[in-house]
Order: structure tokens, then C-alpha cells, then sequence
């Protein structure tokens, strides 16, 4: 059995301005239209009033067809996108305002654990937000939430600590379900696309949502790498391992392994001989190339909506000897979506 | 793998005025408080204005303590009732109009197959949400959402064919991407409880959500019977063998099996020697007589929010060899969630 983790109190959840904002400013100003319900795509509107005191006609039915396309944009998809939050920097949220596809589409969630540090990345997030959604109207999201995670995080977060092999476990259980929390209390009867970006992403392409939905792809994944200084040089190297083509090595040795037991990949103590898309790269290779996936990393992922809604999460317990996103990998192969990575489309990493 | 069902289309979804009811009509009426928020559990609220031009403050945050208690009503804990409709019954619209849950605190949601008899079903349950939704504002539920299935039901849904031991698999995993997509469509930050009772299920207690969530259990199931005649006489039999304790047999049959076969309960083709939870009533028993499960049916099925949010679903695939709601209490379980029944607490199931 996976230890459950302690929940120290009831669900606490603080709601920033949700996803009601939309509304709200649709609700107070009749003159906005509501984006993502073209006029002629409403099937039917009822009016009924069942007496002469009831309030105005209260129920209406809309047939919304709901896209996931190669042309987002044109197609006005609703994309979510969702950060775990154990720190907040100020890197990450310049980025992501420097994303080009438009905010009246952007759906943001946040989760955030309860820890001091935890507090300080709360207050920092929620300035941010606030400047952006009290802002010029054109500038501001279509909704954020922001929602405080309901158990304990299990190990310190500093980087050293938190890659040990022995901590790994307990901290990707931990994540996980943070991301199914976080998941399935925002998605939305109208979302698209969920973006996975964690919040140590500081840099990627502008057109980061465009470009990876343009492939079509159920599951997508760039290359996670991170910027370095060596000798006064600026250098990157490779930074997520959690993306890879599964080798006999590994199948082997979960066939081996209780089903209590997972594989943790980028670990000398247990090498899996996978082939991982980190070393795929190619400088000045094709950013638009595609490569199949057995794992997929979440540092930025981009899924259709439809994967998540069948039930495709983030196991937070070994899931055929995988976990988090590399069981969620697992698990989308399970409902029939085949993930894909891009080895030369890169984004990167926070160095602390 | 798994077949991945074949989606006839981007997905649809009808869209019942849905969430935003209560809020639409908080919205225009001021003095109608947001039951869910009590004013002391507000911890902060901000009304920064950025600019004279700004629009009135739209940026709130809520310090939200959210309960999942055995006194849902005196917590006012919000439950979401989740019903798959392949067809509407009117004795199932009536059982739910009578259940004594505060309406203001009960969310409906249904979702509803793309097939002839689905067209049907939706237009009479469109019809039914629109007479109590329009109605006297006290007897309204807090809000209605309806999707519309963006997948197609493998295979016919007459009585016989469909507990076909053959077409059960098929069967149970579109059954499950309906689950999984009107569950994590629906399920929203202040949903404390989830309700699972299907369509077909034409009686219950009128107490029946303060009953099973009195057990303040993760995931608790009632016995699902059925009425019938014989010879004149009216008699009940069970009627929904899926909560049971696991056998010797069944784990013993699981281990030979591959990884994409799945143990179903009831067929004499595949004994598993499984004790049932349908054969442990006794007339006249305590209704509060409590047995921890291995396995348990949906028909009526009331879970504690949190346990979906860590991402317990409705496997669509085998997991450990089981799938749909068995499947759903092995991953609870894995999860740290231990599943419950109630012997003698009885549901019915209408008859064909």
C-alpha cells in the first residue's frame, strides 16, 4: 500500500478570483460577448417562465462544440494553464505575460503547499495576479485559481534534498496528487488544452502554446533544459530525464519489482539504460521534430483536455512501477493516446 | 492496450446554464449571501484600484475552510450528484426531487450518450431541469451542468445484451470515460461530497445523502436492490453485484491473467467465489451495519471530494485487472482510501 499522506485539516482552499471573472465582467457588462460560445453555434435558448413572478428566463442550453486543433487561436480554444507553486519567481511569471497566445483564452490555477515557504510564494502570486486581473481590462486572463493544497509536502524542496533517490518516491506521490488537485478542481466543461508549466520554468518561446498545439498531439513535451555559466561562458545542458523511450533494461526490471516499487530514471543507483529525449537534442536541429514517448516530463506539457477527462492523471502510487508524470505517460498509452516529445524545441529551467 | 473508443467528433457539450446560476443570480440580486462562503471563514478581500478607470473591484480572495463532515448539512457542504443518463426515468427525477438535502447546496450533474435513445433521454431531462430551475427560487438546485458524451456507446444498451458477459468490458470502459469526463467537468473547488447515482436508480431514503455521509467515510456504497412480482407478490432481490470482498479464487485468477483482462462479478462462466454484499442483508438488520469492501457498484456511491482529487477515477483500462467502480475502490484503496458498505441500507434499481 502507498503510506497515505497526512492530511493535517479539512480541504483548505483559498479561491483567487476564479474562474468567475470571465463572467462576472460578462455578467456587468452586457456588452461583451462571451468568447468561447459563437453565436451560431447556440443550438437553442429556452424562455420559458412558469409564472408571472418568477425572475427573468434563468436556463439556457447552449451546444457548444468544443475544438482541440492545430489552430487554437483561430478556433478560440480555451487553454488552462496549471503551475504547482513552491516558489514563486519572478522569472516565471515574466514569461509567462511574454506568452503570445491571447489572455482572454488563458485560464491560469495555481496550487500551493502549506509550508512558510509556501506563504511567501502565496503572497507573491497573489500580488502578481492582482496587478494583471485589476489591470486594463485587454491585458487580463480569462480566470485564475489559486488553491491551497490539503495535505502535507512530505520532504524539504531544496534542490540537493530533493533529488535524492530515496526522497524521490515520497515527493512525487506528494506532487501528484497535488496535480490531480489542482487538475480536476479547475478543469472545465470548456477547456481545451491544459499547459503544465511548473514553476521553475523561466524561459521558453513566446508562441510556446501555438507551437506545441500546432502538432496535434493528445500529449506533448518540449525539451526541459537549463542555462549555466562555466569559466564565464553561458552554457545549457540537459535538465528533465523524466522524458524517454523505454528500454528492455527497465521493462526487466520492473518485471522484476514488487508492484509497490517504481523506476526513478536520471539515477546512477539504477540505471535503465532508456534512451532519453534530454540527449536527443540537436543544435540548430528542427524544432518541429517528433519523437514518440514512453515517459513524458511535466516541467511543461501540453495535454488535450479530452486525456485528462477520461480519467488520464498523475498516479500517486506506482502505476505499472511508474509514478507522476511518467505513470501519467503510462496511463494516456493505457486510454489509447500516444504521447510525443520535441527534442529540439526547448524551454529551461530555473538554476538555483 | 486497450481499444481506444473512437471519438466521433471534437467533443460536445450542452451546457445547462449550468454553475453559474447561483452565481448569475447572486450577482444580480445583492442581498442573496453565497451560502457556501460563511463571512468568518472570509479572510481577506481586496479592492485595489489600479486606475479611476478601472471597473469596480473584480479581484476577491476567499480563505475558504472546506468541510467534508458527517453533518454535511449543518457544515453546509456543497455535494455534487453525478448521474450518467442513458434514459430518463420520471421515477428517478422523483426520487431525486424528494431527497430532503438542501437544494441550494446540491449541484447536478448528467451526462448523456450521442445516440438516438441519448437524444431522447436529453430532451426530456433538459425539460425536467427546466421546470424546477425556472420554478419558485427555494426549491432550485444550486446548479445544473449536462455534457453531451463525445464518444460513442460501443454497444446496445437493452437489458440482456448489455450484461452480456462479452460485452461488458467494452461496455464498462465507455461506461467509465463517461464517469471520468462528467466527474472531472464537473467537479469544482467547493464540491465537498460526490453522489454517484445512476439513472436507473428509482428509490432510495429520502435522508439519503445525510445517511451515508453520517458514516463520514471516503467512499461508502448502500445495498442496490430490485423490485419485482411474482405470483402476485411483491418481493425484492439484489440487483447490483459489484461491492464485494475480495476471495482467494479472485486474486488467485488475477495473478494468471495478463494485464489486459478484467474479473467480472455475477457470471457463472467466471466463479470467483467473491463474498457479495448483495447476499449479506438481513431483513429487519441495522441500516448502519458497516463492512469494509474490496470492490464496489456505482448504481449509488457517495464519495468524499477529496478522494477524486487526489485522482482516484474510473479506470477505463484493466487496472489490476479490474475496471469501472471495482476498479475505482482498488485505486481508492491504493490512495489510502478504504471503501464501505452498508449491508442493510437499501437502494433500488428500476425494472425492466
Amino acid at each position: 500500500m502507498a503510506r497515505p499522506l497526512r492530511r493535517s485539516s479539512p480541504i483548505t482552499l483559498i479561491l483567487a478570483l476564479v474562474l468567475f471573472l470571465g463572467f462576472i465582467i460578462f455578467i456587468l457588462s452586457p456588452s461583451n460577448p462571451v468568447p468561447s460560445i459563437p453565436k451560431s453555434k447556440i443550438a437553442s435558448s429556452s424562455s420559458t417562465r412558469t409564472s408571472p413572478n418568477s425572475p427573468p428566463p434563468v436556463v439556457h442550453y447552449y451546444l457548444n462544440n468544443l475544438t482541440t486543433s492545430s489552430d487554437p487561436v483561430g478556433n478560440r480554444e480555451r487553454v488552462l494553464v496549471l503551475t504547482p507553486v513552491a516558489r514563486f519567481y519572478d522569472e516565471y511569471w515574466q514569461n509567462l505575460l511574454k506568452l503570445s497566445y491571447p489572455r482572454d483564452l488563458i485560464e491560469l490555477g495555481f496550487i500551493v503547499p502549506k509550508t512558510r515557504e509556501g506563504n511567501t510564494a502565496l503572497a507573491k502570486l497573489e500580488d502578481a495576479v492582482r496587478r494583471v486581473q485589476t489591470g486594463s481590462k485587454k491585458h487580463r486572463f480569462l480566470g485564475v485559481t489559486i488553491i491551497r493544497q490539503d495535505f502535507d509536502t512530505p520532504v524539504p524542496q531544496n534542490e540537493k534534498e530533493r533529488h535524492a533517490l530515496s526522497a524521490q518516491k515520497e515527493r512525487r506521490e506528494a506532487m501528484s496528487r497535488a496535480r490531480n488537485s489542482l487538475l480536476y478542481t479547475t478543469l472545465g466543461t470548456e477547456t481545451a488544452w491544459v499547459l503544465w508549466l511548473d514553476a521553475d520554468i523561466i524561459e521558453t518561446p513566446h508562441t510556446l502554446i501555438q507551437d506545441l498545439a500546432s502538432h496535434d498531439k493528445a500529449v506533448i513535451v518540449p525539451n526541459c533544459y537549463q542555462r549555466y555559466t562555466d569559466k564565464g561562458k553561458e552554457k545549457t545542458r540537459p535538465y528533465d530525464f523524466n522524458s524517454w523511450h523505454d528500454s528492455e533494461t527497465a521493462l526487466a526490471m520492473a518485471r522484476k519489482m514488487g508492484s509497490d516499487e517504481i523506476i526513478l530514471e536520471g539515477y546512477h543507483e539504477m540505471a535503465t539504460y532508456r534512451s532519453l529525449m534530454a540527449y536527443e537534442m540537436t543544435e540548430g536541429g528542427d524544432p518541429h521534430l517528433e519523437t514518440e514517448l514512453d515517459g513524458v516530463g511535466g516541467t511543461a506539457l501540453l495535454v488535450k483536455a479530452e486525456v485528462h477527462r477520461d480519467g488520464a492523471m498523475f498516479p500517486p502510487f506506482p502505476f505499472y512501477n511508474l509514478i507522476e508524470t511518467e505513470g501519467f505517460a503510462k496511463m494516456a498509452r493505457r486510454l489509447g493516446h500516444q504521447p510525443y516529445g520535441l527534442p529540439n524545441y526547448l524551454v529551461y529551467h530555473y538554476n538555483e
